[in-house]
Formats: structure tokens, C-alpha cells, sequence
């Protein structure tokens, strides 16, 4: 805190929370549904409050892709999914066939786990492969490709590092987490990801946000995206502060 | 506990350790590592454990059955994997392109994970439909199929119904849960399941399983297999116990 400031990082919060619009908000939001015991009605649900609330997109289990674009045709709200998740630790040709196979039924953009045990084990060419065949997939299917890189599971330089990898071979987005890790997204992931990769791919944070000053300071941080399963709650919280 | 016994459930249990060869217990363990940020090198580890321990199997992750189906060929140790895992939410064709995969890298064992999603919004038609489809592919590339019921998302009337369509359409094991859900195994989930089943399939038990008491108790409920990232304390643990 600097001398003489009497303010403090949740005075500096509302302030943000202040400036920008609703729309500012929900255009960054992408509602989320992928716990596995979501039924049917879960996802129907999570569609509906998208287009309802002006999300940027709406992320489906990989199952109910045709049921999400179904409901989402014809609105401005993405179909998003994942594939390789939550572990990541599947063949690279399994994960090819996952993101074609929702580009096939809709997706019009699939977040993929990169291969966290590759990077634990330091295979940086099995890495920069399996991106590598990632992003020619995507552009083939025409998905935006959003790379998850588990913060929580990688240290600060794997971090760096992957970014910087996922960065030169033309990845959209770097999403932090898969919010099934041993903890959620924090400021220091964006603030890390962000210096690796100096605006030349933008930022999803997603992994335990539930609440508006948490998806704002994320937002100062430099993130370009909010994951949440809370888009309902965080959107009615930003209201609340702005009345 | 019946009047005038003084037997304790735990007295029972170490009866059973007692009962049991060394053969009879590791004969029973699946060693698993499926942790997403297990590097490559405790994979190898975890196979050459089981080849030294007499274990059934060692459960792989996906991407690294040609590596593990290489260290285990020419011994008794099976090479198992996972598919769908560990939220079952994927379209039934990834599943089915998983467990092929999975076979054609050397797999010999498969462990899908059930469309939780589906079960829990009624969708049995759908359920028998994967089901079905992932006997077939099973039988098809010569895996045993385990299908996981995931019992700590479901009730018991679910598991027992799910447990019933199973067996009718030929799956050779019910296999409790993945590890990654809110609970690990009881020894009430085996019952359930031993009871649906008749006999008829196979089960395995896992999830949180760390003790040599545990896998006994679970054995003596029912279970045919242990599936366990602890194989070697377990075993390390029933001989202490039979010194």
C-alpha cells in the first residue's frame, strides 16, 4: 500500500466493479455446467440463463453439445466445450477426435487439457506436438482452441513455458484451470500467463470463481474470460453493487 | 454383534488377513496411477511394482498403455486403462474410440466410466444404448470391460438398476467409482452391487482404498478386485500382519 493511500485492494475492486458496464461483465462470461452429475435439465438450464443474461458463451458437457447448439442457434451465445478433461493424460489422438467430434455437433469453441504429466516429466517435444496437432485441428474445424494448463498442478516456470509454446504455435486462448484441480484460478496465474505471453493470445480464468470482486480482480489482472458455473450469481452481484 | 460374541467387526477383519495367502490378496490388486500430474517415471515405477508384487494389474493412464504394455510384456501382469474418465460425460463414440485406443496400444483392460449425466436425468434407454455399444467394441477388440458405476454420485436404487442392465448386456466387472468423485468405496456399495448382480459380473472395488483392513473388508463384502494407488503399502501391510 502506498504511503499516504487510505485505499485497499477491495476499495480498488468496487472501484473496477464501478467502471465497467454490465455488458463489460457478461461478454466476458462463459457459464459454465460440467460437473458430471449435471443432468440434462442442469445444461437446458445453464443455456437458457446464458441467452438470458447476455453471456459470451455457454460451456456444455461434450455429451450434450448437439442438445446446447440446439437451444443456442441463432443467439450470440457461444457453444463451448471441453475435451482431454479434466486429466489431460489422454492419447493426442483421442483429444483430435474430441474436438472435431464437437465441432461436428456445434462447438464453436473447446477448451483442451494440455498433457500435464508430459510437462511434469519435462517431454517439452511431446508438448509442443500434441499443441502443435491441437491447433491444426481447430483451424481445420474452424473452433476457437483455448489450451488449459492446470496452474495447480504446474509451477510458476512449466507455466511460462507452456504458454510461451502454445503462444508461437498460434493457440486463441490460455485458460488457467479445469476448476477439478487441487485449488481454483488466483490473480498470480493471470499475472504469470499474462507476462509469458505479452497479448499475443488472451486469457480464460476459470476454477473456483463464485463471486463478482473475485471475477473482476481476475478481470484487472488481465484475464479476457471468466469460467464460472456462477455467471447467474455473478452477474445479480454486479448488479447489486451498481444500484 | 450377535449377544455373547465378543468379536469386534475389526477382529473379523484380521481373521479374514489371517485366512488370505499373500497369492490370495495381490492376485486381487489393480496398482493404479491415474493422478494427472504422475509423471512418466512413476508410471514405470508403478509397473515394475507390480510385476515384483504378483499384482493382477497396473492401471495406466490413457496415453501411456504403449509404454506401460511394453514394460509388462511376457509377465502375468495385466495392462489396464481408463476410458471416459473420470466424469463420463463424453459422447459415447469417444468412449468407444477410447477403449479401441486403448486396445490397440496394448491395453487388456478397460475401465469406462458411465454417463453419470444420463442416469441421473432417467435416460436408461440412452444408458443401455452406450452400454451396449461398449460390449460390443469390447468384445470386438478381445478387453475385459469394467463399467464404473461412479456410486458416490448415484443412489443406491440407481447403482442397483445400473448393476442390473449391466450384467443383462454382458459386462464382465462393475467397478465402484473412479477415485476423482466426492467419496472414495464402502463396503455398503459392494453389497449393493453383489446383490444386483448375482453373480453374474465381477467387481471392483475402488477409491480411497489405502489400508490392508480396507481391502479386506471390501473383499470379504464381495469385491474380486482392488483397485489402488497403494498396492505396495497394502501388501507391505498384510505381511506385518501375518508375522
Amino acid at each position: 500500500m502506498p504511503e499516504g493511500s487510505n485505499l485497499t485492494v477491495g476499495d480498488l475492486i468496487l472501484e473496477e466493479v464501478r467502471k465497467l458496464t454490465y455488458r463489460d461483465l457478461v461478454s466476458r462470461i462463459e457459464h459454465t455446467v460440467l460437473r458430471p452429475n449435471a443432468g440434462v435439465e442442469a445444461v437446458r438450464r445453464a443455456c437458457m440463463e446464458s441467452i438470458e443474461h447476455g453471456f459470451h458463451g455457454c460451456c456444455v458437457p461434450p455429451w450434450l453439445v448437439k442438445e446446447a447448439s440446439e437451444i443456442l442457434s441463432g443467439t450470440q451465445v457461444r457453444v463451448v466445450t471441453v475435451a482431454g478433461f479434466p486429466l489431460g493424460n489422454v492419447p493426442v489422438k483421442t483429444k483430435v477426435f474430441e474436438l472435431r467430434e464437437a465441432a461436428v455437433q456445434g462447438a464453436q469453441e473447446v477448451d483442451v487439457v494440455v498433457n500435464v504429466s508430459a510437462v511434469r516429466s519435462g517431454m517439452w517435444d511431446y508438448v509442443r506436438d500434441e499443441v502443435s496437432e491441437l491447433v491444426d485441428a481447430a483451424r481445420e474445424v474452424g473452433c476457437v482452441l483455448k489450451l488449459i494448463v492446470e496452474t495447480s498442478l504446474l509451477s510458476d516456470d512449466e507455466v511460462r513455458r507452456l504458454s510461451g509454446i502454445a503462444v508461437d504455435l498460434g493457440v486463441d486462448f490460455i485458460k488457467t484451470n479445469t476448476g477439478f484441480g487441487p485449488r481454483g484460478v488466483t490473480v498470480h496465474d493471470v499475472i504469470v500467463i499474462k507476462e509469458a505471453t505479452q497479448g499475443r493470445a488472451r486469457i480464460k480464468a476459470a476454477g473456483g470463481i463464485r463471486h463478482v470482486e473475485d471475477a473482476v480482480a481476475l478481470i484487472m489482472a488481465g484475464a479476457d474470460r471468466i469460467g464460472t458455473s456462477s455467471g447467474v450469481e455473478i452477474a445479480r452481484e454486479f448488479t447489486a453493487y451498481r444500484q
